[in-house]
């Protein structure tokens, strides 16, 4: 449970919104002074009370008749999220997915910093992307412990995915980003965000038809 | 606007989950012949009234005190899904996303096809990745219009997006799968999914901390 300033709990869906709250801060910051709700919502595509009542849970940044400030609110988002924080990642699995990740330069405007990579293949093991060296997976739970690594991106087989996770979890990873198309076995309250690019390809194919 | 079987209109969040049905009916299949709504919401993370709801969109496959027939709903979400049914596909950005998204076999047990990759960089122009041909972006609006393209998958940078769509929709295409960190500027009714590498990244270092 996350709890926001005045000890609500905060919904997941409000967490996951956030980070769009950011993208359009950092976007409008040399555009614009202030912002009304009203029509910040209209840019994410949410109601003005939605924006008003997602803001609130972690104060009360916006005032009546004035809007946003924007450059305070991305400031305190900057906070909330962590930006400025650095936090360390890894990326299980060197496929197709796992290199592209390392390649494009997913961390960039954070202090988050991709520290390994590992794979199973033992072709692989050794090589370097952008700097970061690939492991082997025989090495993750070790190399996760001893280096407090706090959030793991697993790239690999469907089969594979759940034995990575308990590796992990086992060894003190704080959050998962899961690319495997699968929903892992953990605990309901043990963060994981999912990205099943399947999933999305198919809802598209129902919506056009 | 998309409507089920009695005419309701379906809300987007039941169409984004019926993707995730498809693929533990996919799994159950070799493993049993029925399901509970109480055993099928435990797995997919809902209520068993939650997944009642969700199905009874579609007709009524479910029976009181025998739960769900894991082929026969399989089978039926293949339909309403149309998995079975040819999509034409392209990518526009042929960087690291785009070519991730390209070796990586998206579409395997779908009847779904990459007819084309579409870069603005000369150096890739003509190159086949895993048999598909990157072309020039000049020809993209020709290309989709003349082969009936049906989705747009875009990896391209965050301030080509925008002009990327405008092309797309100008040439008929039917629903764009939109990875470049903002949203698309497009009437909202218009078929959009997003996958924001970076906001999941942010929500989760949120989550940890």
């Amino acid at each position: 449970m996350i709890k926001g300033k005045d000890g609500t709990i905060i919904p997941k869906v409000v967490i996951e919104r956030l980070p769009r709250y950011y993208r359009y801060f950092d976007w409008l910051e040399n555009k614009m002074e202030k912002i009304s709700s009203k029509k910040l919502g209209d840019l994410i595509g949410s109601s003005a009370s939605q924006v008003r009542l997602d803001l609130s849970y972690f104060g009360d940044f916006g005032q009546q008749g004035y809007g946003y400030n924007i450059k305070k609110l991305k400031h305190e988002l900057v906070k909330i999220l962590h930006i400025n924080i650095e936090r360390k990642f890894i990326i299980v699995g060197a496929g197709n997915i796992g290199r592209a990740l390392t390649r494009y330069n997913i961390f960039k405007d954070t202090d988050f910093t991709l520290k390994a990579l590992f794979d199973i293949n033992p072709a692989l093991i050794g090589e370097k992307i952008k700097g970061v060296t690939i492991y082997d997976v025989k090495e993750l739970g070790a190399f996760v412990k001893e280096n407090s690594i706090d959030i793991a991106i697993i790239a690999v087989p469907k089969d594979a995915a759940n034995d990575i996770s308990a590796i992990l979890i086992q060894n003190g990873i704080k959050g998962i980003l899961n690319f495997a198309p699968l929903d892992l076995n953990v605990q309901e309250s043990f963060p994981v965000e999912n990205i099943h690019i399947i999933d999305k390809i198919l809802a598209l194919s129902f919506m056009i038809s």
